[in-house]
């Protein structure tokens, strides 16, 4: 281990951001079952479509969006079209590949669910951080996030 | 929604810090198993009972600190306990409720998977930043934690 390694502050940031999110996002995940009858990974694959260019993405890309493997994406996507909230379609340019797609319901069913999920990441966690706290948070995951997706 | 709720720099925190930490633990799965084969649940439930009192902690409290749900946490030990590396015995005190203990195959499987995880996390994470960045983290993170497990 370099010197550079053995800096206390960062073992303890590690153990108290890891172990905080585990419990943060088990706390969000049980009121958005509560609420709205969906697990965190069901949400987000409604919240990427939603926020996708008509609604729908390639496969391989949602799965990269969303950090799922291809069996727990085909798994949960085989969920959501019996619901009736996604569709797999063959992609509009590249007959060979798949896209999903947000059906209305779909879009219906995601935002009646944001509204109460939102509230709850603020009550939560964001009404408790300053503005400066924000900030600093910004400055460590959006440099973090560019490296991984590079 | 107050007027506090609508400060941009919160809801672009949150994104941040939540598709990071997605993307961010999918990576570093993905080292743990192909080095040591195990995903993140187990190493949680090897590194809470290397660090319980005798190896030791009751089902109750080691789902709380993990943050599994009772039926995750049942089949997970029960996986575990097929390897060898934890075991579930009535609590010492207590005999009718159940503590899952460290096996010294158990502790021997951690320590040695605890090495690249550990390096892994510096070299993806915590090289990046600062000591104050990660001031800062400790302090958005450790309140809320203290929080979560009030």
């Amino acid at each position: 281990m370099s010197a550079k390694r053995t800096t206390p502050i960062k073992g303890e940031a590690w153990r108290a951001y890891f172990e905080t999110t585990q419990l943060l996002t088990a706390e969000l995940e049980r009121r958005l079952k509560a609420d709205s009858g969906m697990d965190f990974g069901d949400y987000n694959i409604l919240l990427v479509l939603s926020e996708s260019p008509e609604q729908r993405l390639r496969l391989g890309g949602l799965a990269r969006a969303i950090a799922f493997g291809p069996n727990r994406l085909t798994y949960r996507l085989d969920v959501l079209e019996r619901r009736g909230w996604v569709r797999r379609e063959p992609c509009q340019g590249d007959k060979r590949g798949l896209e999903a797609v947000l059906t209305d319901d779909g879009r219906r069913v995601f935002r009646k669910a944001s509204l109460p999920h939102s509230r709850d990441v603020y009550d939560v966690f964001l009404d408790h951080l300053t503005d400066e706290q924000a900030q600093a948070m910004l400055e460590v995951f959006q440099p973090l996030r560019d490296r991984l997706t590079d």
